[in-house]
């Protein structure tokens, strides 16, 4: 049986783009002009932690997390990639998968500290360019 | 065999109070004064990314995460368990596990970004106290 909860934006709405989804899980690209190529993978259920999810579910979503990673490496081509689930504000197990580069607004901070450097709109819009193939490439990969 | 780049700091250092270690992993306790409980969990080879690990390696590695975070909730019933694995200053893989309260230095906000608040020192206090339950309750997890 699925659980939801009534004020939950992770159990109302989708959290971005949904670029694949299963009955566990989906994978969303998240619409950020300093990120493009930020991936989110949400586990549908109302679930606070990892260790609140048996643990085949979490090799599952884990396994989920590895794919979108390979994929946004692959087509993004990033300096590093962060992964991160956090959940403060909205305590629904998602995992950030974000795609970093030196000159992006807070490398080498984490995209969650004071911005480093405004980046040039070229690498921007090169960046915003592979979105097409990212998303196929994510739906082809599952 | 083992792989080693010689300006890392966690191929010098150990990153922390080694609480567990393995063949291919170890298990640190952070020393951070805004943060009693904060752990990482650090792969011991020189390998950046979770995707260039071998799948059986990244169970692994997950499974030990997961064990010191169902671990840190037992001692330090945290409000929220904060994962990730960054490493744009140090590329050489290894995840934050960091336990969240409603009133420490950066909630809701990730600890990376700007502070809050001043802890109160009793908080902070108590939670120091529990860090030999934590250690104790590390090493017999594994």
């Amino acid at each position: 049986m699925a659980h939801h909860s009534i004020d939950c934006e992770l159990c109302s709405g989708a959290g971005g783009e949904i670029v694949h989804r299963t009955e566990k899980f989906r994978v969303v690209l998240v619409d950020d002009a300093l990120y493009p190529g930020f991936c989110r993978v949400i586990w549908n259920d109302h679930i606070k932690e990892m260790t609140d999810l048996p643990v085949p579910d979490r090799s599952t979503l884990m396994a989920a997390v590895c794919k979108v990673e390979a994929v946004v490496r692959a087509v993004m081509r990033p300096e590093k990639i962060n992964l991160a689930s956090l959940g403060n504000m909205t305590p629904h197990l998602h995992w950030h998968v974000i795609p970093r580069y030196a000159d992006d607004a807070h490398f080498p901070s984490p995209v969650w500290a004071d911005a480093q450097r405004q980046p040039a709109p070229s690498a921007l819009e090169q960046r915003q360019a592979l979105l097409g193939r990212l998303r196929t490439a994510i739906s082809e990969q599952f």
